[in-house]
């Protein structure tokens, strides 16, 4: 087995590397966004996924003001060390709209569609 | 509804947005790469999952050489406009390791843990 080193993961020329956080057990891709190294440390550390936040310039720990937290249950790494899979237990909207998932528009007959209503 | 316009979506200061892709039925994340716009297009008309190649930037027809097909079903918008979900049906492998998923690795109490050996 190897050691993870934080440092060893394959960051962009802004120092970010894009993470999917998926719904443990359904398997809901729930939304991307981007993470440093030091982002990494502190999910891995504290079990809360904790991201970058590119305009703010600053630590982003998911819920940590609308309480819709993720907490982590597995990190996983890509072939090529540039992209993350955080599977997470993800309370109430994981989406900035209040929907469950970030990805609730479809492209449909070159339509867009919207596949789901905010959350109650 | 709103017609779909690729050139609303959000792309990076090289034109690039990043697309996850999904197996349908599963849900498994296979990998994540990237797209242009001319890529996005394709991948609607042809319904062939069609990316960016960083590395030759040029199209990268995905299975073309190795047969591992994705297969369009659905393609998804996240509300940040930075980001896809194709929702697809791979053929065989989707990493070119020739493991199913590109996400093959997790991180386990500091240790990194392969969890899956390439397909027969």
């Amino acid at each position: 087995m190897t050691r993870f080193d934080p440092a060893s993961l394959r960051y962009d020329a802004n120092g970010l590397i894009p993470c999917i956080a998926q719904q443990e057990g359904t398997g809901e891709v729930l939304m991307m966004a981007w993470m440093n190294a030091d982002a990494v440390v502190k999910t891995l550390e504290t079990e809360r996924v904790t991201y970058w936040s590119r305009s703010r310039q600053a630590f982003w720990v998911k819920g940590e003001t609308s309480g819709h937290v993720q907490t982590l249950v597995d990190l996983r790494i890509d072939c090529d060390r540039d992209c993350l899979l955080a599977i997470v237990r993800q309370e109430g909207a994981a989406c900035h709209t209040n929907r469950r998932v970030c990805f609730y528009t479809s492209v449909v007959d070159g339509e867009e569609v919207e596949l789901m209503a905010p959350m109650k």
